[in-house]
């Protein structure tokens, strides 16, 4: 019989006597089941997790996450596993785990494999990757999103517990909504960056994907713990989760400004998920988005391209071929940019962050559709680079705001996809988003991810 | 009778019917008497003064600064008057006063004129102006300082009772050394920058000179008001002094990072001041202060030079001649930078700021002298860089650390020039510098600037 891996469910089967060998046995014949080679570009030799299981000795009540079984962005080092950020020319056999990593596996969670991802961590589709597009777990035709595809497809498979992403547009939440999943973004410096690859180092910060809010936020407080050899850690507090509040005021795009391009079944959906935070007893808010959409059009049009740029310039120097002409077609923007221009891209962010200051002072958190719409594979196929954009409309201003954010299922959409929106909230306010998230993850029956398990 | 222009004998002599009129008259018969055609760019017509007075009607005691005559660096606007920034091509003739001379005038303060800078802000020296080098009010071989030079010897002859400057790299603490005055440089967004030329916008501050700590701290206290308008503006209280404290912790170059380019004169004038602060109860910490210096050389090496150069852009592709040979020099080293480079920057920052963490978390506040050494006209003459690199020894690292600082006089140089420390502290911490300064101040008796008073 399966296990759900839900920690709730996990846990309980821990108690009862199953063993973590078994788990292990699972997850591999879940992979073997799934059968899709493209969510991890390396795996774990299942002897191998084995042996670690057994070296871990009798379960251990100290360790909160004891016996989980979980996945990593392959652009977040694991000791003895190579780290290629989806581009072969770029590997590198890391001699030990990033930082978050070493505290999970202190934790006693089980490194199963590196996930696929848009190569560079470079867009919020999952096709962009040498290794061949991870398939999305609910539905094949629509693109797995992105860039941490393989970690949401992983999660959602219920191949694995939980997976770590990244986030810098946006890539720890959409592939979510994609997936049917919960996506955690936290504030950023809350978790260390050191020994991943970076994306957009200044405003980006290493996510967790889980198949429940609770399963997340564990994770995510298990690892957040200061870094003093990350320059962008800061010292934030992730306490523990306490009784939903209710009486939040929660500001949501107005009528003119909601964006779904046309998906009238999203936006019904979305509304659907307010009425649900106003039973919970909260106050929506509807809100002029536009001075966040101005923000987010920073992310790629502004001068932050130029961080992505510094990651790869050596690489393009030495070897241009070695990287996706999409994704270079993007990063490479950053070479007509000047010191200058960066500067007048700070200057600008600060008087959009002025600017939302205002609107954000009037509500405690934000609700958004975590994307806009759906697209299918052949859509990208067509055009690689417009649905990529669209997918960000709710995602890319985050980070460059300061703001935590997490993307939380909601009941499926009328057309049966998934239904998700995204909690967004000040720097700090983490626990916040998930207390309110839990109230919306409980409304209705779902299945988590793609698996048929119940949430308990 | 000469008033003393310091505040406590300027508000005595109005207590005993001293007129503003009559110090107004005071103001103008001093700038005849020092009669140095370099201090001001543009002064007032005596009588438009006199006018305003007259107009203001009697004292009034809910204006805290009222019947104050002050300058104004001229890159600072002053509705009705030119704003050069020290390059004629340049100038504008703003509509309405900058954010924090209004509230000065506001508070009854009385504008006197727009002084002479080193042009756009960039230098230490204060000669590098079209405007000619006004003298330094001490001993006119030395440099008068920069780049707030003319707003140094203005205050330091008694001309007005205190003058606004502006502090990227220490342009308001360099002059008061030089000067024997006190130079104050506020918190990053303490005080609004709306209205000024910018040089380093990120990084730069209006700051204050006055005659006594007191004067300083009164004049900041006044401004520091939160502009909405200033996107870089921040929500920081500026309280009350109290009494002085005692037994703090602070650090001090050790001596083999202290740094004097030879001038044992000024090691034993700053060893003299940290006796003082040790007889106040202080404890002084020695600390190895490479990281400070390291931090420092990204001003004018690293990637901030491109904000200076985004204030010229346009006019040095009208009209590159209008733009000092020096000035032009230094600024344009910004169109070899990239973004990719300005991210470099910030990340090396950021290193270099997780760096110091340690070391600053021991202490409450750094006591430095405010200059290694003085240089004269005829040296800076000879090499127009490098002396000027050198006064910023102490002075460059602070903005970038977003730390606050106040340059006060300790007793004079065995030599006979002026002695002067700067106490820095972590951001906010403008009330706690100011407190410990006073002792400083107290110790031993010296006259005012250059002008003879006593501090009361």
């Amino acid at each position: 019989m399966t296990t759900p891996l839900n920690l709730d469910a996990l846990f309980r089967a821990y108690d009862e006597g199953v063993s973590a060998e078994h788990i292990v046995r699972q997850v591999y014949a879940r992979i073997a089941e799934v059968a899709d080679p493209c969510i991890f570009i390396s795996l774990r030799d299942e002897a191998d997790v084995l042996e670690e299981i057994r070296a871990m000795g009798p379960r251990d009540a100290s360790k909160p996450l004891w016996g989980v079984p979980f996945a990593v962005k392959d652009n977040i080092d694991v000791a003895g596993m190579a780290t290629t950020a989806a581009c072969p020319a770029w590997e590198y056999s890391p001699a030990q785990d990033a930082f978050v990593v070493a505290r999970l596996r202190e934790a006693g969670a089980i490194v199963i494999g590196k996930t696929n991802l848009d190569q560079f961590a470079t867009g919020l589709v999952g096709v962009r990757t040498p290794y061949g597009a991870p398939k999305n777990a609910i539905d094949p035709e629509i693109v797995p999103g992105g860039s941490s595809g393989g970690s949401g497809v992983a999660v959602a498979h219920g191949i694995v517990s939980f997976a770590l992403g990244t986030d810098t547009a946006g890539s720890g939440r959409v592939p979510a909504a994609l997936n049917n999943i919960v996506g955690l973004k936290p504030t950023l410096g809350s978790w260390s960056a050191s020994g991943s690859v970076p994306a957009c180092r200044s405003v980006e910060t290493i996510s967790v994907f889980g198949l429940t809010v609770e399963d997340a936020y564990q994770v995510y407080r298990t690892a957040a713990v200061f870094d003093p050899g990350d320059s962008y850690a800061r010292r934030i507090e992730a306490r523990p989760l306490e009784t939903p509040p209710s009486g939040l005021r929660i500001g949501v795009p107005d009528a003119a400004t909601l964006k779904t391009f046309g998906d009238t079944v999203q936006e019904t959906s979305f509304r659907a998920a307010l009425s649900l935070l106003e039973k919970a007893g909260h106050q929506v808010v509807e809100m002029d988005f536009t001075c966040f959409y101005d923000v987010a059009e920073m992310l790629y049009e502004g001068a932050w391209v130029a961080e992505r740029y510094s990651v790869i310039e050596q690489l393009l120097a030495r070897d241009p071929e070695a990287i996706l002409p999409v994704t270079r077609q993007i990063i490479c923007k950053a070479e007509q940019l000047s010191a200058t221009d960066a500067f007048r891209g700070f200057y600008r962010l600060k008087d959009l962050a002025r600017r939302v200051e205002g609107p954000l002072s009037q509500v405690d958190l934000l609700c958004v559709p975590t994307i806009p719409t759906f697209y299918t594979v052949a859509e990208l196929d067509a055009d690689p680079v417009g649905p990529n954009s669209n997918l960000g409309t709710y995602t890319n201003f985050v980070n460059l705001l300061d703001m935590c954010g997490l993307a939380v299922p909601v009941p499926p959409r009328t057309d049966g996809r998934p239904g998700s929106v995204t909690l967004l909230g000040a720097a700090g306010k983490d626990a916040l988003l998930a207390e309110t998230a839990l109230g919306l993850e409980k409304a209705g029956t779902r299945t988590l991810g793609a698996t048929g398990w119940k949430r308990t």
